[in-house]
């Protein structure tokens, strides 16, 4: 799964920088040029983001009062607490940033997340600190970030409330559905694992595989999942499937939910190639247990990968799925 | 939970509406006013709308092989089998519903779906069916509906195809968030419930509650229950936190995400209100199997109550806002 | 699964008769001849005897503190609360009933809690109580009631308390390793269903059916379905499985252990009949919900059938097996 | 936990000898003088065997049919297959080995594994094997192996049956109720830990801690936890509780089960010391992810202990137990 030719894709849900593992985990692998793109949930994001502007959480005691707590202005997750302040804090930092004039026009969730990243790299070095900051790595290493629920976060919450004072802003989530669908293309496509370097020039290319790696379930699961059959489905493009998939997730199948479904399952609808199924795994565990195994692994085992840079190519991958959307059209 | 002063909004995750709940739950709940206000996945309204439109799913095995199943263009929902069509014809009836001029630009998830409602209930008329689609018996009593990741399903993915074609239709997760914060504030306010007649007048108004209710976890339980942080911590208006939080789900809390944070943890942000903390109930059930016990039980032992139609009273929710929103940063 | 010729035995794990299904569910299902055996956890009828002898249990709140709970001499399960004297005042009851003559010698689980019950009804009736006490219940319609770890409890507790003071009570586990198979084997030989009235005289039995209803999972899961291996692999006894597999569990098969064990994983060691795979089912969800649905179900859609009272037949049963036994060995 | 004068007793559920881990985990922790006695499931026991007399297991496809693997005698642990004649093999050694003479007598279970042990000692031996069996290994240390389900397993199984041709042997499992508890009550005054030289001479005992490691959940949890109660609320012997609980398991509390039971509810019973309740740990986790890394951890961050060899000084146990019985009952 970490060959050259294998774009990786990560869907994050769940309490992950909150727990610190951005900083233990997700920042070395995307040194390390293993994480190729991400989906996630806004709140990843969000509290990603006090480790890289200074502001500090602290693990607690799960089974404290929550009256007590929000007394004393203390706000918990699950055994991790922080000061009403830092929300309050973070708040403030995204609600000036936004009202840059970079951000006065609607745009995807990667395009808003690389923008915003820069702020929070520069903050970061501002206070001496140096990884700290997911998307102060991602904007270094142009690891395109994206969030199926763009309104659905702190920061989602601060777009909004400045919108009513008439900031521009706005996220279009059809931008991020195409995009991702064809970051997913191009890598099937071969366009762009470094094997092949001859694509502009019109060589035949050599087919590159996609996986998806996912922590937890949820909507970047499935946001992650339907770039195949968004290519296949919806716009009539010949395609097979993604050729990995690993999930590390507590959902089980027999919910009958998304987050538990089956790769299997996925191959019913064109999500994953049939041949590939047998290589497809589902880890029952606790994604802050399993991530840093894994990450521990692919980094002493696996020899670092040259960064793909995807954000700074999202150009290319849109006019190649333009480019094949409209060829199926005519047929 | 059901006293006429208070607003029940509810989350649906899961395949609630393609395991026929939609059908045999939700819109009864709907019809006899219990339910004000909905946020999902994307992926319930879809599969919702085949019903509407006359095609149909079937129960299978979930043992069944999934190889086989694509080779004969069968899609699986755990234990629901239907036919590759279902979802092309599905697609196509969005494509061409999204090309009408009342779409051709941004709006909000409510918006849309109570404008794509019609058009389900149209078809449904066509049809001879009747109560088969939620987003037909949404728009008929006014319900409002949305999505967190509004990009995050064939819905979205349909929308996006559409874009690539110059459609003008956007979604923006702005409005959603506030919108929704505004239905909070409207019903805490006691603007929404039928025993304040004066409103308008300037009386004084009897506060109201707010209930929320949760069918499985992801992103929409957290964006209901953002809604009190939007009011409080980022709009700056004074609030208590909501007043009801049932939830049915799987997802427990010492996994650290937000699917099985607890009510207790709502309230060290502000979510719920510390005092009807005690009222709050987590059932750890499968909601297919909940729900509709849950429904017997209301529709069999509480009258029905008018319907709020909060549709179609979003504006005034919104000036409430915006007005509470102008006083508190004025301070 | 509830035709005359199919003998039903259920499998008890959980706090089911603390939160009083034995009486609301398992009373009601034995008097209408649905349970024909039992194999439990000692737990369960141990709290079972608490209702038989007068003492309460209360509905409590699970987040307690134990600490406060623990000086206030209060003992929870879960959400059930009662006074440490409930436990005190069982003992006694118990360790006065073991005194008697008739425990002067090692037995069955099967003949202890036969012998214990008829001291729980005569409590009962002293008491003025009326179908109060699953022990009771059983021994008055001779459902014989097995517990796969007779230390385990404390009625167990007690015993091994006596037999510090020279008791002569001992439980023999091989007794019931024997007598549940030879239940199952004559189940499946068309010993017990009342069509079969002329066996002893020597007529064709019409072979009959073995269903096993687990509640949870644990120890007397494995104990119910090992009746069928130790018929074939260790007795050597020509057999296919039990006919019908129907568990109530939230225990998953993924994490490898019995209590989640597929049906199919059991037709993999003969424990199940491969051709009634198909109809085996696992219900993934909490007992002390699905328990009332299915009695409910039972009681209210299906003629009552005559109860088995098999515990007045393990002598039969055993001839039967000891017969077969010797064929078999003889080969 | 692992300090000198703590006395561990480990639960076992699920299959973690089929999974290998007895010989990677449980046998290095016992060589390293970190466990002290044991309550399994018998499966656990009978698995082990095959490893120590030379059968073998593989690991498979948990999605294989089994209705195959039944047609070709292949039995499935989950993902773990191994072949029919593993079973008839082993239990033909079990049987061999129970018609020796010293085993015509009921015993305890601790007594049977360890008389049982040493003959797979012998066996891995002959066969050239080191290390593959827990039931030789902890002949070897002399650690007491403790089942509270005697006859739910193969090895009951073939006791059993050689039961119905005479053979005396039986398990008393009033033994192993009373020589558990006599351990935990020898670790909490101080007889067991290498500190007590003098205890015999009759010299102040400094007391020593109890600690219960629990792999999983079900009957082996109870067990060891009803220790305390065993002396305490039916011996009427002072004592306060274990002083560690730690747990690895996948049951949740909200089912009301004991498996979930969190170490607060085992307080309100007196199983743990409510001083010692804020180190108690329950780690929701599969434990065979679990116990490598709890394994790894221990022998590479702490020193070997000398062993206790608990197994060889059950009598002097079982005298305490008794003496402080009868000064409790003369009060």
């Amino acid at each position: 799964m970490l060959e050259p030719d294998v774009t990786v894709g990560v869907t994050l849900t769940g309490a992950l920088t909150p727990a610190g593992l951005g900083i233990s985990a997700l920042i070395p692998l995307i040194k390390a040029g293993f994480i190729d793109w991400i989906i996630s949930t806004g709140a990843n994001f969000y509290h990603d983001t006090h480790f890289g502007i200074g502001l500090s959480m602290h693990e607690g005691n799960a089974q404290t009062s929550d009256i007590v707590l929000r007394d004393e202005q203390v706000v918990r997750i699950y055994d991790i607490f922080f000061d009403y302040s830092v929300l309050l804090d973070t708040d403030e930092f995204f609600r000036r940033l936004i009202e840059g004039p970079e951000f006065q026009r609607p745009m995807s969730t990667a395009e808003f997340h690389y923008l915003a990243g820069r702020y929070v790299l520069e903050r970061e070095r501002k206070l001496g600190l140096k990884n700290k900051s997911l998307l102060a790595a991602a904007h270094k290493y142009a690891v395109p970030l994206y969030t199926s629920s763009p309104g659905d976060s702190s920061i989602g919450m601060n777009v909004a409330a400045k919108s009513l004072q008439g900031n521009k802003l706005a996220f279009d989530p059809s931008l991020d559905v195409n995009e991702t669908a064809a970051i997913v293309l191009a890598a099937k496509r071969g366009l762009i694992h470094g094997r092949n370097p001859t694509v502009r020039e019109g060589a035949a290319l050599k087919p590159g595989r996609s996986a998806i790696f996912i922590l937890g379930g949820g909507s970047p699961k499935n946001f992650a999942l339907q770039t195949e059959p968004q290519i296949q489905e919806v716009l009539g493009i010949d395609e097979r499937g993604h050729d990995y998939f690993l999930q590390i997730t507590d959902a089980r199948p027999d919910t009958g939910g998304l987050s538990g479904a089956t790769p299997g399952e996925a191959v019913s609808w064109g999500k994953v190639d049939p041949d590939r199924l047998p290589d497809a795994v589902v880890c029952y565990l606790d994604s802050t247990v399993a991530l840093p195994i894994i990450a521990a692994y692919a980094l002493t085992r696996h020899k670092p990968r040259p960064p793909k840079r995807l954000y700074e190519r999202r150009g290319e991958f849109m006019e190649l799925l333009l480019a094949e959307y409209q060829k199926s059209h005519r047929r």
